[in-house]
């Protein structure tokens, strides 16, 4: 870890933002070093109850509430943790999830704090992992290839998603007329909250994230910004409305929105001098926080992974990756072309195993007449938090190649490369002999080649890659799937030791559009925490991971030819 | 269960001797009604113990005084049940796994009995399931392509095994010089044993088995009996005295070999006037007492299959199945064809599962400290007994095609159709919801598709199917997964109820043997035990399976295209 540098009594602070899935989490930080002041973490309570959720229909809606609520405990919460720092905090920037859109009202207000929309969940935000667009996003994709004009989701690795903008918009406007006529614009969450707190949440005055618009929205300058009337028209006359609410002019997440207004400068306990940072998502803020740098993967491995790099415009103007989940100008870091990818299961592939095993211990010895309940309760608990563990000590003493098992990782479909959500995962290479270990290591191994095939897209596609940056559970918790990994892409892997880089990515920010760093770069060298450890390929396993993978991208490749 | 008549004092008897892999069962039947008078187990003291077999090398040998204390052991014991029947015992019948050959000295007599070869593993029987001639069963299969003359597997389904007659004869003639030496002749256990019991065990008189000649040692009528020598001497001149020894001449089953010798009958505790009829191999034999019929698959169900068909010489005269285990003439019911196929794993799939779901609970409940060591050990016992039950139980409320998996039953590799021991097992279909019922759920659906592939690729060759008659221990103890065959298979399917039909195929072939029915379809008329069940298809799932199947057979036809 960095070593920390000596805190004046003098210095700046900037508070980060950051909201997650399940939570807000606030962090003071000195601005100067990074060093961190306090933290508080706040729990959706609406969310964590289930309300407006239906996972079945896999319909996930945030209301808004939810996140008021969060932003002025969290906040408060820190200041009061050292009360003579409020009058230094000098800037502001917030992170969240996304695509994650609301339908707003003229003065840019959710629908869902409305009268008579306050228990509508298609009022509410529609979180990034609301699948309820699938059919939208098929017209989309449908639209973009024959509409005789510009394929709009060019930039976007050719496949518009139903987790995103347009296909959640178009759901809900056709699926909610009261919903559908009360709406004047859409924003998206990363854009509200720094509106909000502004004051300036006017849609037609509003600054829309280049990250949210260019990732999620179809944004682009080739097209001037948004796709045209025209286009949208055509999926549904109702979006004419949300179209003419949409300013083509997006911000980078350096540029100041204004200042906090006095209601909310009263209601946090700051003063109205504190600046305000443009919003973006969660994941781009994070490898920023995690310190992302040129031609370096920065990976956030959890249950799934994002797979972030930069390059510099100048050196990217005639690259365009194929099958990646998007590139847009400035939407990480400001100067430079943010490209993103991923990997829809890594960490959710283990913890399905486990599920796997855990089964006859959930559904036989957790009624067991044998032993009382407390003492089932703790052996079902004490097995539980044993099983990877001993799986990956069995694991790593199986010599690579030993046990012919390939696996795809594909159980939550694939997001990068060459996004499809119809395919499946695959153990192959069963023989009688295959043990739990066996198949966790060749888990470990599909999950470490689906890292693989994304970078070797961007190689082949024209962009270097010159080394990987591990954020997330996974890379901290996991050396064995870290040396894996190693291996698998022959490529030293750094562990960045911040547990919280979205929240520090976005005091990062902050730092900057308060002026007390120049730019994002040297707010990373000055705020940054630095690297746990690196992992560093073996070049025996380098080898034979080389002959595994031919075999996971050819079973890969016949299966995909071959789907029905 | 067919009714049992009544048993008159001055009834016929007969004794059937199973030899199995582990133990030999002697049963003493009223030879009139095939009611069970006594029966006899046995377990082999040195194969119980490990001894002359190494399973890393996969070499499983038995000694001959293993068979022989059994068969003394057995006899008497049922004799001893009953001791006024022994004088009404009219004759003996034998059936014995195989291929499993003996080299035997000048009198036939096995070199495991004589001084110096004891304790030699290469003197005794090579089991069945020994795997120490995979390079020779390579050897063969490239000779009998390539020679130039008849390809003598072409009744053998086109591939020899290593498990069959001349690849272990081949493998211990280059190994062993002393063997070599002392070798006179190769003699199958099935033959071996009725030649000691009526003391005609001189190798250039010895009848030999046809089911043993015909499936395992290429002994065919269209070329005269065994492969002639000059194919064999290309194989190894070593050979040569094996096959100067053999002669032509096979026998079925019904015929008598002889009468007891003095010397037996003295031992037994029998008269010399019992017959001995002519051995046979136990699967074949079983089907027998499980009252195989024509055109209906006898198909003994257990870690793996034998699936046997029989069908009038008259009507298969121009039909040759490919890729099947073997046909033959008279093999299992004389004058009839036939047929043998298997798959090489069926409810070792389900044991493989359950170890897998079980891993946890060795590795780490039982080793718990939460409980003592009594508590543990009951704790196991009892998961270990529950899993396929609870298993089964969830996977039938799975509506079929709901979970999406398909897997492939491959992992033991395929013996039918078309063996290839390189495939392996695949479960794909996979997603983060798989959970163990419904993996469950698609390994039995797997194991029916394989028997499916075997009835069709029977009916392919015209060879017409009318039913599935059911033995061994996964048809008796688990109705889903028959529900699921007879669905797979849209027939059918009869659950035989003797428990020990291989003992009892060996009673009705010792009772034609003997001239008290005429022909085995009378004594299976007689004497057969009947059926306990039939699982009739239901028609909704019979469709979805038909689709289920194609998605099988299409899975596999790619992964067997493209297998490196």
């Amino acid at each position: 870890m960095k070593k920390q540098k000596n805190t004046h009594i003098f210095s700046s602070y900037v508070i980060g933002i950051d909201y997650g899935s399940d939570s807000v989490r606030a962090l003071l930080v000195n601005a100067e070093t990074g060093a961190e002041i306090a933290t508080s973490v706040f729990e959706y309570p609406r969310w964590k109850k289930g309300l407006y959720c239906d996972s079945a229909k896999n319909q996930f809606r945030q209301h808004p509430l939810d996140y008021i609520e969060g932003l002025e405990f969290t906040v408060k919460n820190v200041l009061n943790k050292k009360p003579k720092i409020a009058q230094q905090v000098k800037a502001i920037s917030i992170d969240t999830t996304g695509s994650t859109p609301v339908a707003v009202d003229k003065t840019g207000t959710p629908l869902a704090l409305l009268s008579g929309f306050t228990e509508n969940s298609n009022a509410m935000f529609v979180l990034w992992k609301d699948h309820t667009a699938v059919h939208e996003s098929d017209e989309i994709n449908q639209l973009c290839r024959t509409w005789g004009g510009i394929d709009f989701t060019k930039y976007s690795g050719g496949i518009y998603s139903s987790e995103w903008f347009w296909a959640k918009v178009l759901h809900i406007v056709r699926e909610d007329e009261k919903v559908e006529q009360a709406a004047y614009s859409w924003v998206e969450h990363c854009d509200w909250l720094p509106a909000m707190l502004t004051g300036k949440t006017d849609p037609d005055q509003l600054k829309r994230s280049r990250c949210a618009a260019g990732h999620k929205a179809l944004w682009h300058k080739d097209w001037n910004g948004f796709p045209p009337v025209d286009f949208l028209i055509k999926l549904d006359p109702r979006l004419i409305k949300v179209s003419e609410s949409l300013n083509n002019n997006t911000i980078t997440a350096d540029v100041s929105i204004g200042n906090l207004s006095s209601e909310w400068a009263d209601r946090l306990g700051l003063n109205t001098s504190v600046v305000v940072g443009g919003g973006a998502f969660d994941a781009h803020v994070g490898a920023v926080g995690g310190e992302i740098k040129p031609y370096y993967i920065s990976k956030v491995i959890g249950t799934s992974t994002c797979d972030m790099l930069i390059a510099p415009n100048s050196e990217t103007k005639n690259i365009l990756v194929r099958g990646i989940c998007g590139q847009v100008d400035g939407s990480i870091i400001p100067g430079m072309e943010g490209m993103e990818a991923g990997q829809s299961a890594f960490g959710d592939i283990y913890a399905w195993f486990k599920k796997l095993l855990m089964w006859p211990i959930e559904n036989i010895l957790a009624s067991s007449e044998i032993v009382d309940v407390a003492t089932r309760e703790k052996l079902v608990a004490e097995l539980s938090s044993k099983i990877i563990v001993k799986l990956t000590d069995e694991a790593q003493k199986i010599p690579v190649t030993e046990s012919g098992i390939i696996a795809l990782d594909w159980m939550n479909g694939r997001r990068t490369p060459d996004a499809d959500q119809n395919l499946k995962g695959i153990i192959s290479g069963l023989t009688l002999g295959s043990d739990a270990p066996r198949i966790f290591r060749a888990l470990v191994e599909a999950t470490a080649f689906g890292s693989k095939a994304i970078i070797d897209r961007f190689i082949s596609e024209g962009v270097r890659i010159d080394g990987v940056v591990a954020l997330g559970g996974v890379a901290k918790k996991s050396p064995f799937v870290m040396q894996v990994l190693a291996d698998v892409l022959n490529m030293p892997i750094q562990v960045v030791s911040s547990e919280q880089t979205c929240a520090l990515g976005a005091t990062m920010f902050a730092a900057v559009v308060a002026g007390i760093h120049p730019d994002l770069t040297e707010a990373q060298n000055k705020m940054g925490q630095g690297f746990d450890k690196t992992y560093y390929p073996l070049l025996e396993s380098v080898e034979k991971y080389k002959l595994l993978y031919n075999q996971y991208f050819s079973l890969g490749n016949l299966i995909e030819k071959n789907k029905t």
